[in-house]
């Protein structure tokens, strides 16, 4: 599987699948940054909110939910839709579906370790998974359900749900509310997590996991600056309070300003009104970034290669080689994590339930 | 559970959980037909061609594929967006979203069982399910592909998928094609089957299996003449060469034609242009019939209630009483099987795949 990822790279530049010890992380190269980096090793678990633990049914309601597109007002979508778990845990695709054959306007992040990140969606408005989740559900290019009622409605018709949900939060006389369908959804996005990549086993003492190329990538990854926001387990910077964000372009006056539309979304500045907001964005994870293509906000750079490519400038203002990127690339391609095996969630019965829509 | 079920369904009428012993189900009503009826639990397995022997890389293969949406032009839909296997094997709509949101003329049929069908598509146009599974993919209203080289060019970039096929179909050299494509997902499908329905255990020998109102509405099935065309193991009829198809309405002329939209969809005439096949379709099956509303071929009939109301009059030409339907209704319930548990498969990953569309 290595050697045939690794073809695939080939049309970039030479590739060597030879494994190799780790050289030279540690040094530097001229005109590049530090790369005194604290390399991390994904921990077992993100952050777990201390009024929302981990517990089985809460993870199997959060899956069920999860996959249940009868939340969509034309039972057309769930929350996989646009956040696949069994691929990337995105769509591929620079913007996303919603009902209707409605386009949203950013590309669709991965669910994969969502619960590593700082903040939730692009432009970090919701501080947690729980206020993310309650979002798309009622958003008119998503889900589209037209209240919170109608969802609720719809839940409380099917009684396997109002059981799971019972089991879920024993304490609660009427646990079917929106904070709880956040909670659940929270927890379940909390255990998808990825570990073991070929970068994992490497810092973890596997000098033979990483090949002699994405040792180099690593190197130039760190030199060229990368590591100044995509550090950190997650790579998506610390978990600090109040989120990890980056202005971008930070190097604007580029060609790659119009080429990638860079300057057409104002990003967080859209949520906090603040000038010194415009173009800031939360920093997204690298982990199965080889899966999640197309990159950057708005997709537009359709491969790995030519989101490097601009980033290095437009972040660092430096023009890496085809060899530095491709280098980069492969090592990008070593934080593909191992995905647990999951079991397919039953949809709860719904005796009677029926979704309608226009045709066109 | 069953309490819960009942407990939806006594809006319509007063129904009993009492667990009861078979009482009478081969006797006959007055105005009714004969009630001699083989009853048969379902089989293990479907038949089997022999020229696509079921094997696990071949269900493993037709998994993957079936929950893989790169297969659509979009990258928005698969297989198991129409036909939920999560669910009860549709979408609980009268019709499918297809790409762009095109909206389907037909019903989704349930995919749970479908090996028992003798024919494929409501009106049968294909003989097989492998011939079946070849249509979705490239029909502008379904999944959109532009043609079958565009589908082999996109599963030919993914290295798991081509070893996949190579898995699946050892002898061949260029295993992957549009026929072997059909063989997986026609192989897959075979193993979706809901076994061990109150029904199955019932007629097996479990008294205890069926309510009351269950066996009660078990008999007035079979007395008015349902089990004419809805007999077999999976109640669609039998599994005759050729397939079995029956006109609906047969009794034309009554309110429903216009209320439920009877005559406007000439059915198998579409295919075979014989006047004699006006108004004819495959006989659909009713197992798992309780999770799959809407009904009949356009989905114009939102309850059960409603659509042995209909069937009732226009096949039968009897008018049921709302205590008759409703034991119908319980008995039809008890057809909901066993669904197995699967585990989800992991897209091949594609490096640097993307999907566009355009914005409305």
């Amino acid at each position: 599987m290595k050697m045939l990822r690794t073809l695939l790279w080939t049309s970039l530049a030479a590739a060597s699948v030879t494994a190799h010890a780790m050289n030279g992380v540690d040094g530097a190269v001229k005109g590049m940054g530090s790369t005194n980096v604290n390399w991390q090793p994904l921990p077992e678990m993100p952050p777990i909110p201390a009024d929302n633990p981990v517990t089985e049914p809460k993870v199997l309601l959060g899956k069920t939910l999860w996959f249940d597109k009868r939340l969509s007002k034309d039972g057309s979508l769930s929350c996989n839709s646009c956040h696949n778990v069994m691929a990337g845990g995105d769509d591929n695709r620079p913007n996303s579906i919603g009902l209707g054959d409605k386009h949203t306007d950013r590309s669709s992040p991965t669910i994969w370790n969502v619960g590593y990140q700082s903040v939730q969606f692009w432009d970090g408005r919701a501080k947690t998974l729980e206020e993310q989740a309650k979002e798309p559900f009622i958003s008119p290019a998503q889900m589209a359900m037209s209240s919170w009622d109608a969802l609720l409605e719809r839940l409380n018709k099917m009684p396997t749900y109002v059981e799971m949900f019972k089991a879920s939060f024993p304490n609660e006389e009427n646990p079917v509310t929106p904070d709880n369908i956040a909670k659940a959804l929270a927890t379940y996005q909390r255990v998808l997590n990825t570990p073991n990549s070929a970068y994992d086993r490497y810092v973890k003492g596997d000098m033979m996991a990483l090949t002699e190329q994405q040792v180099r990538g690593m190197k130039t990854f760190a030199e060229a600056g990368c590591t100044t926001c995509h550090n950190g387990a997650n790579f998506s910077g610390q978990q600090k309070e109040g989120g990890f964000f980056m202005k971008f372009p930070l190097f604007s006056g580029s060609d790659y300003d119009k080429k990638y539309k860079l300057l057409d979304d104002y990003g967080r500045y859209d949520i906090t009104k603040n000038e010194q907001d415009k173009h800031v964005w939360r920093v997204p994870t690298l982990r199965n970034i080889a899966l999640t293509a197309p990159y950057l906000h708005n997709g537009t750079a359709i491969t790995l290669f030519e989101a490097i490519k601009v980033m290095a400038k437009t972040q660092s203002n430096i023009e890496l080689t085809n060899d530095q990127i491709t280098d980069i690339a492969m090592f990008l391609d070593s934080l593909t994590g191992e995905f647990p095996v999951q079991t397919m969630p039953r949809m709860p019965a719904a005796l009677g339930m029926t979704f309608t829509s226009k045709k066109k």
